[in-house]
């Protein structure tokens, strides 16, 4: 009964530390962010007035197409001229977006449009998820040996003890993760995508190999970039990890 | 040697059916999506000349305003005069948002805008991501008993045998499961939400439930919500099951 009193002790101050973390954060994000978007929002309101100024458009006509606009943009759907020659549902595009369901990264930047597209998305992700993590899983135990015990009987072999052994493989491995799967990627994406800095990259990688997602940067998505359905395999790899 | 060589063909036959899976996927997405898609596309295109032709805007002059309007809008701020009077970045939104980074759902309706709002998030999803792992797994160890060991023993005492009793457990529970995080939350948010269908809101626990969290779909998001920030916290509450 002690030990059940203890564990319950526990759990409830897990779930205390769990609120009070998101209420931590919540402040942090509040007061980094707010005075950004307050700033963001005074611009466009600015903006908005300049281009009602300069034109002779009605405020409740532009606010009606508007909009309009904004509904089809959460889509993906983009009204600019650059934008509307790619289409989000081409071949690569759209393996790319059953890629991010399967691995429950979902970006969002393009999302099913219509009530059998979302039926469809439900079906193949309750399929799709499991099989996905079977297969990683799968991975895994094939990458074990040569990744994690071979190093480490390795460094046994070259005279280190088992603790500083499986030390110094934690950091090199950890160094090759890091390498491969962040600082590797980032530099790519730096100079491919035009608009994103390194630490832009990095936060990319971080969101999505959390499967996190939040869809503020997703590759390939510039008009008119070159080999764009390649590029979009190649980021899915990434993703799949 | 015969093993080793199994377990490859095993797994390359998995990676193949993954593929495969994934290219299926692609192909029905497309094929759904896509005339939506060019649907929409083609009806904005109309709606942008039509609202050019009525007012005395350049092509030019709109699209550079669009262009900041799309840019703005894709960090949740809004150009819409009803969406400007709520901040994405109140006390309860950014604790929604903080949620969303450490269960890994990551809707992406708000996004950090700043580089440090960017940095902090890796570090609040690096220290997150585990520390949620950890108290759902806690919380999971809590009620396998209530949920699953004293059920069981209650059906098995009832006279069924152990293979039906487990059957006759995975049934109701999946039942109820169903009902408390699909059904009756899917008729809620069609109730709150004005514009959602039922299906919109089994889609969005879906999406939710597995932590794709496309974002398409945010319950609290419509402007003058009533009792937004109750609502949102209730949502968290759904979203971290």
């Amino acid at each position: 009964m002690h030990f059940v009193g203890r564990s319950w002790l526990l759990l409830t101050g897990f779930i205390l530390f769990y609120v009070i973390y998101l209420l931590f954060g919540a402040l942090v994000f509040s007061s980094i962010e707010r005075p950004m978007e307050d700033r963001m929002r005074t611009e466009l309101e600015v903006l908005k007035q300049e281009f009602l100024n300069l034109s002779c458009v009605s405020d409740a006509a532009l606010e009606r197409f508007l909009l309009k606009v904004l509904a089809a943009n959460k889509y993906g759907v983009s009204v600019l001229r650059n934008a509307s020659t790619t289409s989000n549902w081409d071949l690569a595009s759209s393996m790319f977006f059953a890629n991010t369901l399967v691995t429950t990264v979902g970006y969002g930047h393009t999302t099913p449009l219509s009530d059998t597209g979302k039926a469809f998305s439900i079906l193949y992700a309750l399929i799709g998820v499991p099989f996905t993590m079977l297969v990683l899983t799968a991975c895994v135990q094939r990458i074990m040996f040569p990744l994690v015990l071979a190093p480490v009987g390795l460094l046994q072999r070259s005279g280190l003890e088992p603790r500083p052994a499986t030390i110094v493989h934690f950091l090199l491995l950890l160094i090759l993760v890091v390498m491969c799967f962040f600082v590797a990627p980032a530099a790519v994406f730096s100079a491919v995508e035009l608009s994103w800095s390194f630490l832009d990259g990095i936060y990319f990688c971080f969101i999505s190999l959390c499967t996190i997602g939040l869809g503020d940067f997703v590759p390939g998505t510039q008009p008119n970039q070159q080999y764009r359905s390649l590029y979009q395999v190649a980021v899915m790899g990434e993703c799949s990890c």
